[in-house]
Order: structure tokens, then C-alpha cells, then sequence
């Protein structure tokens, strides 16, 4: 249904922590991070609109540690849609086969005038990633 | 088993995004303060063994946005021991009875040396927490 | 003119980086974390009007790591004011004479509404800090 | 007597705070982030030898907001060099003539081992720039 979209996130020195492997938080960030780049004219058209894609749900299992130059690659895709949220599935990996962790959350629609959740629009299905980021894989 | 441990956490501006609510990553950074401040001894008496807790899952649900000035309390409790792992649940709140995530995390003894993960030390179950900066509820 | 104020800043695991002490920019982080505890009043004040306290300049100097379990009190204390910016003075110290760092930010006094810089209010000389989160030393 | 370099940072969402700008204090981070990058073979040399370099002092003038979609570009160079320490200064910019920010941070040779600050390495003027992931401007 819907394609796998893939985007680099950068290991910055400082999202390492005294274990030295990047902490446990910024795997969060890093979804984030890809969301916010894979998803951008998406995002862009909602905002306009005054909705707003709030996340209720968060789960991540962390299998290797992450060092710092590491070349860190995030993979996601829609994995399932409701009336008014959907879930995402993500791996985090190294782009050759390695797998640091596999994460899934679950979004939902929110109309930031009526302060209510709400269906999911139309045009969701049919352009679910930025055409200008992105790559299938 | 295990008593409820609690202690309160402190917002930062820096924590707020551009929602102007904490952003989802930092509610782990949260669960991780809590469990440093609340495990305080039984993480030196480990890692003075060589022996470290890595979190390998994460699950939050998010119920209702932190903001600046909120009061923010990490209710926390071994949920369940296993071999080599233990689960931790959480409860993020006002201390009011108004709840704004509630959490999981997995986590497994680590033996630094070894390079391996290695069972559950005795001690774990006699002293989860620390005497000094924890109340139970 | 104006009274030195204080406050405690907790240390997250979080904020240390690899090398096992807190990272250079989280100071920036406490600095701001003890303005919008210590200034709480005056901020809200003038958020109210629309008008924004805008950091233009940060300078830091670092003495002695921070480490997890230290105890890290901000001192401040508005050291220059000028038309519409003034400066604040920070010790970042154990609490028992032991400095960590010394800092000086600028902050200008800006319009949210006119989006241009503007004249620092009469009140902000009468009101410097929240009479409720803060205790002179 | 240095050459210029610069590397590119990448805005995440979580960099913004309340303002929808990129925070204060993340910039000291994109300054390490820049650094970490460009002298990579330099810092990976040195902690082979137990040296560490040391951030002593940072200052940052802010001059033009950064948003999540701006193009963050951070030039560097060697501004001055002392028995036992360097400073290093920056323009963070757009790469099309915009400034959104200039600093200087002084860094320190630290011996990891005899726990003190040492000379600078003669290798240190020799090669001040990894050859992999920098560019002269």
C-alpha cells in the first residue's frame, strides 16, 4: 500500500552519553528527524490547514548500540491506517544490512482549532511522502 | 513485590518544542532521569562489578502534553524479573491525579567485561532502590 | 541595583556526553533553565504584552566538568542595562564555593507584534525577578 | 595560515524550541557537530594518545533565527594558537550570504593520562583537518 521511504540522520557527538553509544531519547529524535524530512510537504499542507499529526504512541526495541560514525539510515513506512490515526514502522540501520533498532509509532489527527482529533484527510492516502526527500528502497 | 518509587522531574524550556508541549523524545529522557536518581545505588553498586543495565525496549503512551510549568512526577515500579531482565513501569503525572504517559521499559544486566548479557545479581532483588532519594506511594 | 538570585539545576544522565561529564552546550541549557525559574513573573508579563526576551549573545567559561551526581546551583543577577537589551551575570558552582563555569548573556527586549527591537519597560527595572522561585544570596 | 572549512548541519525538529527557532544552546552543538566532522582524523589521532582537546570557552553572537527548513552551513578555521591551546572561530550561515550566527570557542590539549593540560602536538599545525569529509572555501 504504501511504499518505504529511506533518509541518512546524522550522529552528532552529543547525542552520545557517558556509555559513549548514542542514548536511548534521540533513537526518538532520529524518528522524528526522518518523519519531519520524509514527510515534509505533507506536514507543510496539513499545517496549513490547521491540523496538526500528534504522536500518542512511541515503541522502539534497541538491538546495537549506535557510535558515533556511524552511518545511521532510517527506513519507514505506513503500516497501518484508522479513521483518525495510523502507525508507522522504522528501522534504524546502517544501509548494509545491519539493524540497530526497529521502532513503530502511532499518530494521530488533530485539528489544532477545534482542539479535537479528526478523520484523517483525503489526500493522506494519496501522497503519503515528500516528493523532493525521499527515495523508495 | 516491589514498591512504587516516585520523584519529580524538572521542565526545561529546552525541552518544549515547537508546539510549544515536551517533546516526545524527552519523556524517555524523563524515565532515564528517574531511574538514575531513584537506582542511584544500585547502578554504582553495579557498575563498580562492571556490570551495567541497558534498556533494550521502550514503549510510551502519550495521554495529554507537559508544558513549561507543569509539575511533573515519575511514579515508577519492577513490574517484572526475568533471567538476565527485568521490566520497569512508569507512571508520568502531576502528582494530582492527572496522568500524562504512562510507560514501559525492558532491561537487561550487562556484564562490561564479558561483553555479554549475564543474569539478574542476587542483590537486585534484596535492594531495587536507593534509600536516599526515593518515597514510596 | 539588582539582587543575585539563585536556583538548583538538576543533572540528567542525558546531559552527559562521552567523555562522562555534562556537555558544553547543556550550560547554555541550565542558564536558560534558571531565567525562565527565576524570571518567571517578568516573563509571563511580558509575553502577555507580546514582547519576547531574545538571547543576542552567549559567551561561557568552563572551569571544572560537571558530573552526574554533583549538585549545580545558577547564581545570577542583571549586571548592565542598557536602552533596550541588558546583560546578566551567571556563576554555575556547586553551592559550597566550587565554580563550574562563569557565563554572560545579552538579552534584547523584542516585539513580537512590530517584530523590531524596543525599549526595555519601565517595569523591568521595578520587578527583576519572580518574588515566588527565587531567594537572594 | 589555516584554511577555511565547512560542513553542513542538519536542523532537526527537536532543535526548535517554543519560538519555532533553533535554541541557543543547540548551537554550541552544531559548532561541535562541525568540529567532530572536520577534524575527525585529527581528534581520532590524538585520542589514540590519550590527548583530549578540551573546550575551555565558548561565545556566540546570535544574529538571524534559524528555522527547520533553513540550510545550515558552519565554517571553520583557525583563529589563533598558543602554547596549550587554539581558538577556533565560526560563521554558521545559509551558504548564500546569510549569517545566522558567528563564535569562537577555546579549546585545550589535555593529557587523559597525566590529567593535565599539555603543548599542543606538533602534528597539531601539520595537518589540522581531516581530508575525508572537508572542503576549503
Amino acid at each position: 500500500m504504501f511504499e518505504k521511504l529511506s533518509t541518512t540522520v546524522e550522529v552528532r557527538f552529543s547525542d552520545l552519553d557517558a556509555y559513549n553509544h548514542v542514548n536511548n531519547a534521540v533513537y526518538l529524535t532520529y524518528l522524528e528527524t526522518a518523519r519531519t524530512k520524509l514527510f515534509k510537504d505533507v506536514f507543510r499542507d496539513l499545517s496549513g490547514q490547521g491540523i496538526f499529526l500528534l504522536l500518542v504512541r512511541a515503541e522502539c526495541n534497541y538491538q546495537r548500540p549506535i557510535e558515533l560514525y556511524d552511518n545511521v539510515v532510517i527506513t519507514l513506512w505506513v503500516a497501518a491506517t484508522g479513521k483518525s490515526s495510523f502507525d508507522i514502522e522504522y528501522e534504524i540501520h546502517d544501509g548494509q544490512g545491519q539493524m540497530f533498532a526497529t521502532a513503530r509509532t502511532v499518530m494521530v489527527c488533530f485539528d489544532g482549532q477545534k482542539k479535537q482529533v479528526i478523520a484523517l484527510p483525503e489526500s493522506f492516502n494519496k501522497r503519503p511522502a515528500s516528493k523532493h526527500t525521499s527515495s523508495s528502497e
